[in-house]
C-alpha cells in the first residue's frame, strides 16, 4: 500500500518513484526474456531506423515472466489504490533505448493520444516504467515535468518525421513554459525500479549514444470503468480485454525467476 | 597555478574540471556576445539542420569580450603549466547545443582531426570548454571517457551523415571497450565552469530536447613548438599564427564585464 505522503505526492506532482521494486533474480528473468523477444521478427516488434529493436508490444501476451510481471501485486495493488477500482492492461511494451542508437521520443502526453485513437474518456489510466537496466542520466532517462498533469490536454502536433513512432508532440514554447513552473525530473537508478506517472504528465526522453542500454518494460493499467469506447488501432496497441487484473500472488515472479536462475546454473 | 595533485590526476585521467572559474559577470557578458553572434550571417557560423546555431567560430578575432577570454592567464597559465611552455590559439569556437534541437556529437577524439587535416605533430594541445550555460545531466552534457588518452590515436570513420559537422568517429566495439576500462564522466555545474582535457580524450555528447540551452565555449590551446605543420581547413577553424599568447592582467575580463553590465542599468 501507498503512504498517505505517496498518495499526496502522485497527486501534486504527477508521478511517483519507487526504487528497487523488483529483486536481481526477478529483473535478469525479464531481462533475458526481453532480449529473446527482441530477437524475434514478429509485428509486435519496432525497430529503429539503425534496425536496433525499439519496442516490444503485448510482450505479456507471448511470454510467461512478462505475463507474470503484468499482474504482479506490487505494481497491481498501488494502482487500484490510486483509482479506488480495479484495472486492467491497456498498453504493455519493452522499450529498448538500444546502447548507441537509441532514439529520442519527443516532449509529448500519453492521454492525448489514448483520447483521439482509442476514445478513453478519462484521463484515469496509469503510465508505468519499470527498469529492466540502470537508468543514468546519461543513457537517456524518462525526463517528466512535474504538475504538467493539472492542465488538462494540451495543443499538439502529430510528428511522424522525428522519431520511428508517430507521436503527437508539444511546441517549445509550450514546453519552456511548463518547465518554467514545474522543472524537470529524471529518475535515474539501478533495474528493478518502479516509476508511475499520470496520463496527462508531460515527459520524454533523450537518445543514448551511450553504450549502455536502458530497456524499461512501459505499461498502462487503465481503470475497468474507464475503458476505451472507439478502438483504432490494433488489438496488440490497445488492448480491448477490459476484464479486471487478478493479480499473482507476492511470491509468483520471484518463483519463476529462481527456477530460471537455476536452470541457467 | 594547478596543485601538484591536480597535474597528476590530468595526467592519469585526462581531463581536469575547475568549477566556478569565471563570475557571473564575466559570464553575463560573454554569453550576451555569444547570442549576439549567433544572430550574424557569416561564415564563422554554422547551423544545425534545423536552422539554430552549433558553432560560432574565432569569435575571440571579432568579438572584444571573447578576445579576453582567449588570454585569459585564468585558462592560460594552467595549460602552459602542464606543457611546460607557451601555448597559442589552434581553435576557438563556440557550440550552442541549442534547447529542443542541439545535436548529438559522436565519440570521437580531437587529435585524430588535428594530425590528419592540420598537420599537428604531437597531442600536446589541450580542449578547453568554458561553460556558458548550467551545464546538467539532461542539457547535453560533454561526457568523458577517462583514461582512453593513454591510447593514442584509435582507428575512426569519417562521419559526415550523423551530424551537421564532419567528425572521424570511433566504432561501437571500441568505445564499449574503453567505457568498460574508463567508465563515463559528465562534468556538469553552473555557468563560467571551466573543463580542460587531453587531445587524445575519447569524447562525445548526446542531442539536448530540453527548454535549457547549453552554450559552451570550445577552444584548444597548442603548445607553441607543436604548431601545426600542414593546415588544410580555412585559417578560422585551425589558426595559423603561432604567436606564444601573452595574458592579460587578472583583471582585464571582469572590468570589461562590469562596464558592460554598468552600461546595461
Amino acid at each position: 500500500m501507498l503512504t498517505e505522503q505517496q498518495v499526496r505526492q502522485f497527486h501534486d506532482e504527477g508521478y511517483l518513484f519507487l526504487p528497487e521494486t523488483f529483486n536481481d533474480d526477478e529483473v535478469a528473468v525479464l531481462k533475458s526474456e526481453a532480449e529473446a523477444i527482441y530477437r524475434q521478427q514478429r509485428p509486435e516488434v519496432w525497430r529503429e531506423k539503425s534496425g536496433a529493436p525499439r519496442t516490444a508490444f503485448a510482450a505479456h501476451l507471448y511470454n510467461e515472466a512478462h505475463g507474470l510481471l503484468a499482474r504482479h501485486p506490487r505494481m497491481i495493488r498501488p494502482v487500484e489504490q490510486l483509482f479506488g477500482e480495479p484495472v486492467y492492461m491497456h498498453q504493455y511494451k519493452i522499450n529498448a533505448k538500444a546502447a548507441f542508437t537509441g532514439d529520442v521520443w519527443q516532449w509529448h502526453q500519453d492521454y492525448g493520444t489514448w483520447a483521439r485513437d482509442d476514445g478513453m474518456p478519462e484521463p484515469r489510466a496509469m503510465n508505468i516504467a519499470i527498469f529492466l537496466d540502470e537508468v543514468m542520466p546519461i543513457n537517456g532517462p524518462l525526463m517528466l515535468v512535474p504538475r504538467s498533469h493539472t492542465l488538462g490536454v494540451l495543443a499538439a502536433e502529430h510528428d511522424t518525421a522525428t522519431t520511428s513512432y508517430p507521436l503527437w508532440t508539444l511546441d517549445e514554447a509550450t514546453v519552456t513554459k511548463l518547465v518554467e513552473a514545474g522543472g524537470i525530473v529524471a529518475p535515474t537508478g539501478k533495474a528493478g525500479g518502479l516509476l508511475m506517472f499520470h496520463g496527462n504528465l508531460v515527459h520524454g526522453s533523450a537518445g543514448n549514444i551511450t553504450p549502455y542500454p536502458r530497456k524499461i518494460v512501459y505499461l498502462t493499467l487503465n481503470a475497468v470503468s474507464n475503458y476505451i469506447r472507439k478502438p483504432t488501432r490494433p488489438e496488440w496497441i490497445a488492448h480491448t480485454d477490459f476484464a479486471p487484473i487478478v493479480p499473482t500472488d507476492e511470491g509468483a515472479l520471484t518463483r519463476y525467476a529462481q527456477r530460471f536462475r537455476q536452470a541457467a546454473e
